[in-house]
Order: C-alpha cells, then structure tokens, then sequence
C-alpha cells in the first residue's frame, strides 16, 4: 500500500479542519438533537415559489449561456447590477471593481492567495470566523488576535500587535474585521470605530479585508441601515477589500458572493481564481442575478430582518428563563449569533459532549480563537431552528449545564478530570 | 492612492494568467468570428426539457436541503451514486473513496494544494491542459515537460526527467496525465502504455494523477469504451487520483465534478476544500444527481458521441479541402480537440492575430507547452461550432494562413519582422 504522508506537500500536511464545520457534523449526526451549530440560514425564509418561476424562465434554453462556462470574472449582467446593490450600502464602485466568487469562503480564500505568503502576519479579531481562521492558516499565514470591546476592535491592541509583529521583522498582510454582527460574537461595530480603523489604516499602510455576509439582516427594534454602514462606504484609497455574500439573504446552496476592491486587486484576484474553479456556476449566477433584478429580495429582506430578530428573542427569553444567573451575552442587533459567556470554570470543549448527550450542539468558542482560548465561550445560532426548537434547545443546554457544574462542584469528580 | 504591488504576497504577484481563458476572450470580443477557441460542450447538446423537469421537482421546497449549506464531501446521494458511476469504466471505490469537486479545475487546484509545496516538480506531458498548468504553477510546482509519441507519455523520457530532478535533490509531487482524447492534442493513451505507465509509477514511488473530463465521449468510428478504461481501474495501490467531471457530459454551468482517490488523500482534500470553497453547490449537485439517477445522462451519450464526431468529420473534411497540403494532424478519436500542425516557420501566436482578422480563432500550441514552445502548432476545438461554422471557420484559417504564407515568403517583409 503506498505511504501517503511521503507524498503529502508540507502544506497538505499542516491542513487545519474547520472547527465549525466539525461541529455541524456532529449536529447532523445526533438525530433528534437541536443544533444551535452551524450558521445557516433558515430555508423557510427562502423565496422557493419564486426561485422555482426563475429557474423555468432561465432554463427554456432559450440563453444557451445558462449552462455554460462563463467570464471568471462573473456573469456580466451581474457584475452590472452590483453597483447598485452596493449604492444601497453606500458603497460607490464601478462593475470593473467586482468579481464574483463561489461563495465568500472562496472570497476569503482567494484573499489569502493574493495577499499571503507563509510566515505573513493576518490581524484578527479575538474572537472570528472560522473560516477566515482556515482559509488564512490554511495559506500558512501566522494569525495575531486583537482584543474587542463593546464598540468593536481595540484599536490600540491592534497598534500594539502591528507594532509588535512588523517590529519582529514580519510582513502584515491585513487586518480582517466582520463589522456588522460578527461570526461569531454578534457584535456590531460602531461607526466611530469604523472610521477610526480606516484611519488607522491609512497611516499605518496595512489593508483591511471587510467581511460582510450579515449587514442587511439587522434588527429594527435595536438597530437602523445607517448602523451597518460598510468601512468600505468611506474608503476614497482603496484601502478596504470588501467581501459580501448571498448566501444569507438568497440561499447558500447557490454559491454566489462577491468580491469588491480596487481595480489593480480584483484583476490579481481573478487570475486567482482562473486556477481555483475557473468560473462560478452560470446557473446560480443567473438565479440570483434575477432574484435581485426582479427585486425578489428586496420584497424578501423585510421578512427576513423580522423572522430572526423573533428568534433572537426566543433565544435571548429562554436564556434569562433557563439560565439567567449562570450565563450573559450581548444583545445580537442583527444576524445570527448570540455568544454566550458561562460561569468560569466551563470549558465548553467537554460541555459539548454532555450537550450532545442531551439532544443540544453548539460550536465552543475555542474554534473561533486563534489562541485556541475562549474556554468558557460559545457560539449559540439562532437562525435555523425553529422558536419551538430554540426554547426546548436551551432548556437541554440548561440541564448539560447544571449537571457539569454539579460534577465540577464535586471533588472527587474534579479530581478526576 | 494605495500602492497596491506593495500589498501583494509573492505567490499573489507571481499569478500567471491561464492562455487559454484569454484566447476564449478574444473570441467572445471578435464580433461574427468563428471559435476554435474554447473547448466548451455544444449547448445544443444540453438536455434542457429534462433540466427544467428536474429543476421543478428539486425546487418544490420539500427539501430545504436543496438550497442549503451541505456536507464539504459532496451530497451523499450524490456520493453514493459515484460507485456505479465508476464500475461503468472499470474503477471499483467505494463512496468513501470520492470527493465532489466545484468542476475539475478546482479538482486539479486541490491536488495542488494537498500535494505541492513551493519548488516542488510536476511531471506533465508536452503538450498539457492550460488548468493543470495554471493550478500546479499557482501552486509554485516546477513544470517539467515530457514528450508524448502516438501511444501516449513517453516513458524512457520520463524516466529520464524524473531521475534529473531527484538527482537535482528535487521532490517529485505526481505525474499529471489526460490519457483520454487528451487536451489539447485529443490523443488516446494505448492500453499497453497505462499499464506500463502505473508498473513505472510504483517501481518510482510516484503518484499519478489522472485528469479523465473526456472519457465517455469516444467517436464510435474508430475507437470502443475498452480503450477509454483509466489508469485507476487498475490501481488496486491507490497509486492513482481519478478527476473526472460532467461539465462535458451534461453541463459545465453545474460546477459539478469529483476526485477518486485512497481515502486518506479523500480526507486530505476535503479539508482542503473546506477552506476553498465550504461545499459545492447544493442545487447543482441534486441537478446532476437527478441526471443520472434518471438516466438522462445514460440516454444523451450516445447522441453526445454521434454529435462531436460529426463535428470531428466536419473539420478533418474542411481541412483536407482547404489546408490538407499545409497542416497535418492525428485523427481525434473522441473529446473535443483537433492537435493541428502548421508549416515549419510558421508561429501560431503570431498567426492568431491574423486569423482574429480573418474572423477566426484558435489557442496557439505556446499556451499548453510548459517550455513555452510549440510555436508552429494549434488547438482547434471542434465542439461549440456548428459544422456550418466549422467550415466557414476552417476556410477562414486557410486564408490566414496563406496570407501569412506568402508574407513570410517575401523578403522584405521577413526582414522586417
């Protein structure tokens, strides 16, 4: 039998797993179990009537360019189209300044191609997305947290830690933000500390990769538009690699996210992507090209903003029912997460075994740190369940809860560990 | 203005431009040319009634899975439909063994990933497919050409190269082959020499890999399924990793391929597919799973051959009429391609921009030559075109060339170029 490791690169053999995706795994392997795992939207809020109208249209044969290769660059009435989604945001550029990509994780993956060589330092939020943390490690980057507060990321740490690394004598590639409700901590930025950290950008010469799939889903009992304002909004250098997706708003399985930047990058980043697929798929382009063009989703968002702000309240309510003194969190103002804090001591890596063993997943925090900290963090979604879901999940993570602390109260149990 | 070159990682500026995709561009910019150019499937090839069935049935809602996030492997029907799939042409793998790829390209980028690491060798055949070249050069792999004679790999020149490079102190990733109607030169590997090419493989402690897009479309005149059966098939070692796809099969706008391989390579690919791209398209794979699963596919291929053969004799005739005393090639045996070589002399790059003028075109030999050479030769894809077209597009070339025949031929104009 050939010996595979031999044949394995140095990078193929330092592949890191998704933690996330690890956990959603698991989620689907523990039947009957509720999963406040993966971060995916919930498919009742799919527009299933009208995506089913567009697919008869786009598939009569009638555009033979449905079904073929198409440009890398994108589908071009697409390309064509962005501009104005991104005026919406207050984002002004030219179709020149997009490409579209099979999904953001293929945005950020292409990010780490163009920007990173091994040993390259990427800035990250302490916590951030997972798949930032794979597709930037995965290029051998070497990722450097900064802490957060309420308002977003500590810009002094993050001049402490640029200071620190180009000081070591190391190359900074970016630094990459999720400002608008972040995977995984639901923290909105605020527009004080968005425009501090393009400043700071500025002067310091380092790029700033935005990453936006959540910006249109905030929640109008705590948050406005003008709130989620992209950094890129106010970006006349070109300073701010934008990324922002369908996904969360259309449907995931369609692939289609996109990439906005200056030109020179966009024309690097499409070579990229010449050797990575080639071309996203035509048919999911045209999809959702019409469901924007068709103003499917705008009739959609609305809906949309209202269906997980109910959620997260169904969340935040059986969390102060169930477990209001042993855990805290910040109100989620849009998207998905809510990132719970529970009493220190929890390790949330062994909670979630005896989660699962009640019939509740979540993703521990550790998978979103990349001082592999976090211990007695969480990430709780709260868009895919339904409301009946949510409440009877957290009444299992309730009693998983009571019943590690109990055990951890008890010495001998403790000695045991 | 930011200086973006500053910004760029190494690998980013070295990001090398696939030949191939920019002549399919002037094609698609060359307003009533002819397009020997791209080697797209004939969408009039497309099973559009049967397409459209599907898309409503997949698109009713009562999955939400269709839409949904799904597993980096690839749907598990989908997966479990491969084996039969496979046992078709003679590979026996199990479920676990496969991995769906968004389109084969992003099979070959994979391999790269997972087996490439910066100065890394290459083995590919001269000529070789653009993608792999982009992929494995993306990758930072050293290209080493080795010749191909009618039977396919040359395995004393093979053997050769690779004793050079380790004897350089060099490692050797895998040897990159297309034993099927191979792009660009649509040649058919003997069976004598996959046999011979695999005892070589294990005797060398190499690994094969086995890019395998054209192999059910075989032109029924002159060539059988027996002689399409990969190299896999006969691979109880796991030496070989099988890409295959259905973009030429049922449609390329499905993003929809897969890698056979050990099962630990499997799992080395999959993690690396989680940071490019999460997962393959969820509606594209219940689209081409639907495909099969209810024989459309198995129904098409006979027309599908019958149709890219008529197409081959359209262009054999045309050429025989028009250029048989200027151009030589081997007859296509099934795929797409036509391996044309024109007169000693004569530089098909420079070639192309008269034929752009002539309304024609075609990839120069150049892109698919990892010694950038191959100056006289050209790849004239025969599938998109209609064989009026074909005709036309063929007298169309003869014009060029003569033109530029008799350019060369004159003095002066020789000296001034």
């Amino acid at each position: 039998m050939t010996d595979y490791e031999n044949h394995l690169s140095r990078a193929g053999l330092a592949l890191r797993e998704s933690a996330i995706r690890r956990a959603g795994d698991l989620g689907v392997r523990t039947p009957g179990a509720v999963s406040f795992a993966p971060g995916y939207p919930d498919p009742e809020g799919f527009a299933w009537e009208e995506f089913a109208a567009i697919a008869r249209d786009v598939l009569s044969g009638a555009d033979p360019g449905v079904l073929q290769y198409g440009p890398t660059r994108g589908y071009p009435p697409f390309l064509s189209a962005l501009p104005d989604v991104l005026a919406d945001r207050g984002i002004r550029a030219s179709a020149q300044e997009s490409i579209v990509t099979t999904g953001s994780q293929q945005g950020l993956d292409l990010c780490a191609r163009v920007f990173i060589d091994p040993g390259d330092v990427v800035l990250v939020e302490l916590p951030t997305y997972t798949g930032g943390i794979t597709a930037f490690s995965n290029a051998q980057a070497r990722l450097v947290g900064v802490h957060q507060d309420d308002e977003g990321i500590d810009l002094q740490h993050l001049d402490v830690m640029l200071r620190r690394e180009r000081g070591a004598g190391r190359r900074v590639a970016f630094v990459y933000v999720v400002p608008n409700f972040q995977n995984p901590s639901g923290l909105l930025m605020s527009r004080q500390r968005r425009t501090a950290l393009l400043d700071w950008a500025l002067r310091r010469d380092v790029l700033i990769v935005e990453d936006d799939p959540y910006g249109a889903l905030y929640f109008e009992d705590v948050a406005t538009a003008v709130e989620t304002r992209p950094i890129k909004a106010d970006d006349p250098d070109g300073r701010v690699v934008y990324l922002s997706s369908f996904s969360k708003t259309v449907a995931p399985g369609f692939r289609v996210a996109w990439i906005t930047a200056a030109a020179p990058i966009v024309s690097k980043i499409e070579i990229a992507k010449q050797s990575a697929d080639l071309c996203t798929g035509a048919l999911d382009q045209r999809m959702v090209y019409e469901v924007v063009k068709r103003r499917v989703l705008d009739a959609c968002l609305p809906r949309l903003r209202a269906r997980y702000q109910a959620k997260r309240t169904a969340m935040e309510q059986a969390l102060r029912r169930e477990l209001a003194d042993l855990v805290t969190w910040t109100t989620p103002k849009g998207g998905f997460f809510l990132w719970a804090a529970f009493p220190t001591g929890i390790d949330t890596d062994l909670l979630l075994d005896r989660a699962i063993r009640h019939g509740v997943v979540f993703v521990p925090g550790s998978a979103f740190d990349v001082e592999r900290r976090g211990g007695h963090l969480a990430r709780l979604s709260f868009s895919t369940p339904s409301i009946e879901s949510i409440r009877t999940g957290v009444e299992r993570l309730a009693a998983a809860l009571r019943e590690e602390l109990a055990e951890l109260a008890s010495p001998a149990r403790r000695a045991a560990r």
